[in-house]
């Protein structure tokens, strides 16, 4: 659906190969319909984010290597859109660790689970990394969230205190956080609800906060008293701004 | 995928219900899977324009009506999330002005052609209207633009003197312009390039652009010397200004 033919040189060059990942994704049944048109909101905001990491989300993402590289047990819980995107750095990222990822995705379907949970343990094994990979066999239950998006396992999110949730859904992470849990969430929404529920929110797009993640993490640095609303009204700062000097062009 | 049971005092009943016809319309065949994304691009500016139509977008609105009904040749050149979302208004819209519709999608195929005029047939027949629909055989080419985007009907857009495109993408509507055609945009990001290169551009939702216009032309308003550009900066004020305000809160 998506030209396979885009030039490296395009100036977007790396936002239309994120989307082409994402229609890949979709054919291969990895992704529900929605998934498409989350990745179509987030690709907005990017675009007016400037499509770059700002300052204060690489504070953001060294926080949350703070955090994950303290945690007595960390765990990254992954969606479809995750996967798609960078499933294979999050492999990494949970192998730099030691710690699990866990799937848990907003429609669950038995098909679904099977494409993402196949998907994740191929690029697992092409990387060579020993990484524990839950989500097939949800035993536990996150409080206070009904249906499917609730089923947990009890050895991965359930007893985690520092979950990583990139482009994470607004009650999830209420919830999950309602557990007196850590939340490190990847929103390019500023003043979406799960943004705002986080602990740290890195407002940023997810492959590139993967990418800083595995740099970060290798530098071990110390989790300070982190203000999540000054980065987010940080961020919503830099998007007004570029829209006005924008509009002043 | 979609929630079926979307509560009507949901306070984003309609953003929600546009979504599920895009998602269904994509499960129908009817749409490439950047269709989806797009949708979730458009999403994310309707949400920072408060999901209504704002004052500029309605004197847009107005205009394109007026020029429509003095057009001498207009057409409606429908793409696929423009048939999923208001496939019918446009049917109307069409009816009231005597003029063709006319399908042209990006990514072409038979498969999509033919699930969109099917669609759209139904609709008419539904509807009890007398609207030709072309696209299916096209017999013409937009100059200078590559690839099945650029075929058009003789009958249809290639002789038009009017043409409304709601959702176009930047080349086309480029590509229209420089065959000295009035071209009538409707998109959500004042930012874009279809949006800036068009004659006229409401920056509002397809959807109640096309309600807006069903009143509008039957009131027969009379076109004006319209400043494209000021509507887009009004339209840019506008998010800027929200996006402010929610930052202090």
């Amino acid at each position: 659906m998506i030209d396979e033919n885009i030039d490296e040189s395009h100036p977007r060059y790396h936002s239309l190969m994120m989307r082409k990942k994402i229609a890949d994704a979709g054919e291969k049944g990895m992704l529900a319909q929605s998934a498409m048109i989350a990745h179509g909101r987030g690709e907005a905001f990017d675009y007016l984010l400037g499509e770059q990491t700002i300052p204060s989300a690489m504070d953001a993402t060294r926080e949350m290597a703070a955090r994950l590289v303290n945690a007595q047990k960390p765990v990254l819980s992954l969606n479809g859109n995750s996967i798609a995107l960078a499933g294979p750095d999050f492999l990494k990222i949970a192998s730099q660790l030691g710690c699990p990822v866990e799937i848990n995705i907003f429609y669950r379907t038995p098909e679904r689970m099977g494409a993402l949970l196949a998907n994740l343990k191929l690029a697992k094994s092409n990387l060579g990394l020993d990484v524990e990979i839950l989500g097939g066999m949800p035993d536990a239950r996150i409080p206070n969230l009904e249906g499917p998006r609730g089923s947990c396992h009890q050895d991965g999110i359930f007893s985690a205190d520092v979950v990583l949730v990139p482009l994470e859904d607004g009650d999830r992470c209420k919830a999950l956080r309602d557990m007196g849990k850590e939340v490190l969430v990847v929103d390019l929404n500023p003043l979406s609800r799960s943004a705002k529920f986080a602990t740290v929110t890195a407002v940023d797009e997810v492959t590139r906060v993967a990418k800083n993640l595995i740099q970060l993490i290798s530098e071990r640095p110390q989790s300070t008293n982190y203000n999540n609303e000054k980065g987010l009204q940080d961020a919503l700062n830099h998007i007004v701004n570029t829209m006005s000097t924008q509009n002043n062009q």
